[in-house]
């Protein structure tokens, strides 16, 4: 089993929390780094980004944002750090928002996530249980952010789905 | 493992028919107690509560309404009957479309819950598994029914995930 | 184990890869049929369609395109063809919007799938974990592609369920 976890789940499924446990089990010389990939688009998500900054930091974590570079921040990291990605599929979100070369972007963040020599936990949501959306831009990005689960789920050690804080292990063990 | 099972499933995968088999499966001196949070808006679902009511008083329940009042409805029901909730969801939309003070309200009907003696079993969907919604009460709602999911999932001794009529057990043993 | 296998998922979670792999272990004297119910709108459709269909035949599949008539071609296929219909929403949706005697259809579909001494694998979307759609429409499509799945997954030999391209069997085995 490689170092490398993907955690899916639904919108309030409990996966972070999930995702939080698992990197503070790795006991590590260098604390463990929470790449967030949320950005803050008005003073209320300022200040809950902020607020959960502190309590992380208050807890031993280093927070970096990360909304777009994601993969050059992860490359640079101190080689031993487990690290914390929350969440891939926001990180998708920007990149789509952003007419980015997403085939390009989407293979970078790979392969940055399995050069990693110490544990790397991402977190991803499950989009694709609804019915089809209306909207051609929400189907696009529903199919994105599937292949992108496919994809990331066939590389990694362990897959774990959550649902309603308990999970469900679909690869690998907990 | 107490005597608290949340059974949580997308729209039509077959829970509530999973929760009635459980709730018979126990054979107590007191009949069964249904409570329903559904309400009634129209004639055709005023006629459809009725049937669902006549079909089940045939197979010994007895069945109340509640769409608001659950939480003392639990608490005045005779001790030993077992209970099914069908369901959390409605229950919660019934609030938070009321503008009832939403935390107090769920405190309660956890400690309600929790207080019985015989077995209780909740139905409660999973509503956070296709994109994001495009309306804000929609989202709040989402994040209301996932929270008040991981809660009930964290204190109940059983939780089972349904997918076209087939359980996933995701806590205890079924 | 009868020899009828569904496979339920959301968008892109790899269910129809899964689907084809089952299918092609099957070792039988007749080529695996794979019965499409995909209808082109358009032309990108028309090439990606014909495109899919030509990487089947090179990997020895029959193609037939069947997004009404389902039901009889599945009677008139040679008796020891494995067959793989992907899928059983798509067609739902085509009887839906067609105004089919949808009951009936779903009747005929469900004892033509019994009724094949081969293997079968179908694959079906699971819809209903998002929130409740606005349309009156896509509700009673979710309703009735959840009551589908229901019926099909109880008269399986075995169900599987696909997150990420990664399988959680829910009835016999893999």
């Amino acid at each position: 089993m490689n170092g490398f976890t993907l955690i899916l789940g639904g919108a309030r499924s409990g996966k972070s929390a999930l995702a939080e446990t698992l990197v503070l089990n790795y006991v590590e010389a260098v604390p463990p780094h929470y790449l967030a990939t949320a950005e803050a688009f008005d003073n209320e998500m300022v200040e809950r980004i902020a607020r959960h900054r502190d309590q992380r930091r208050g807890a031993g974590w280093v927070t970096l944002e990360a909304p777009h570079d994601l993969t050059a921040l992860l490359a640079g990291l101190p080689t031993g750090a487990p690290v914390l990605i929350d969440c891939l599929t926001l990180w998708l979100t920007n990149h789509l928002l952003g007419e980015s070369d997403l085939p390009r972007e989407i293979d970078a963040l790979e392969a940055a996530i399995l050069a990693r020599r110490a544990p790397v936990v991402a977190v991803s949501n499950e989009v694709g249980l609804g019915i089809v959306p209306d909207n051609a831009l929400a189907r696009r990005f529903r199919d994105e952010a599937g292949r992108l689960n496919q994809r990331l789920a066939n590389r990694a050690g362990r897959v774990v789905f959550v649902a309603a804080g308990l999970p469900m292990v679909l690869k690998g063990t907990l």
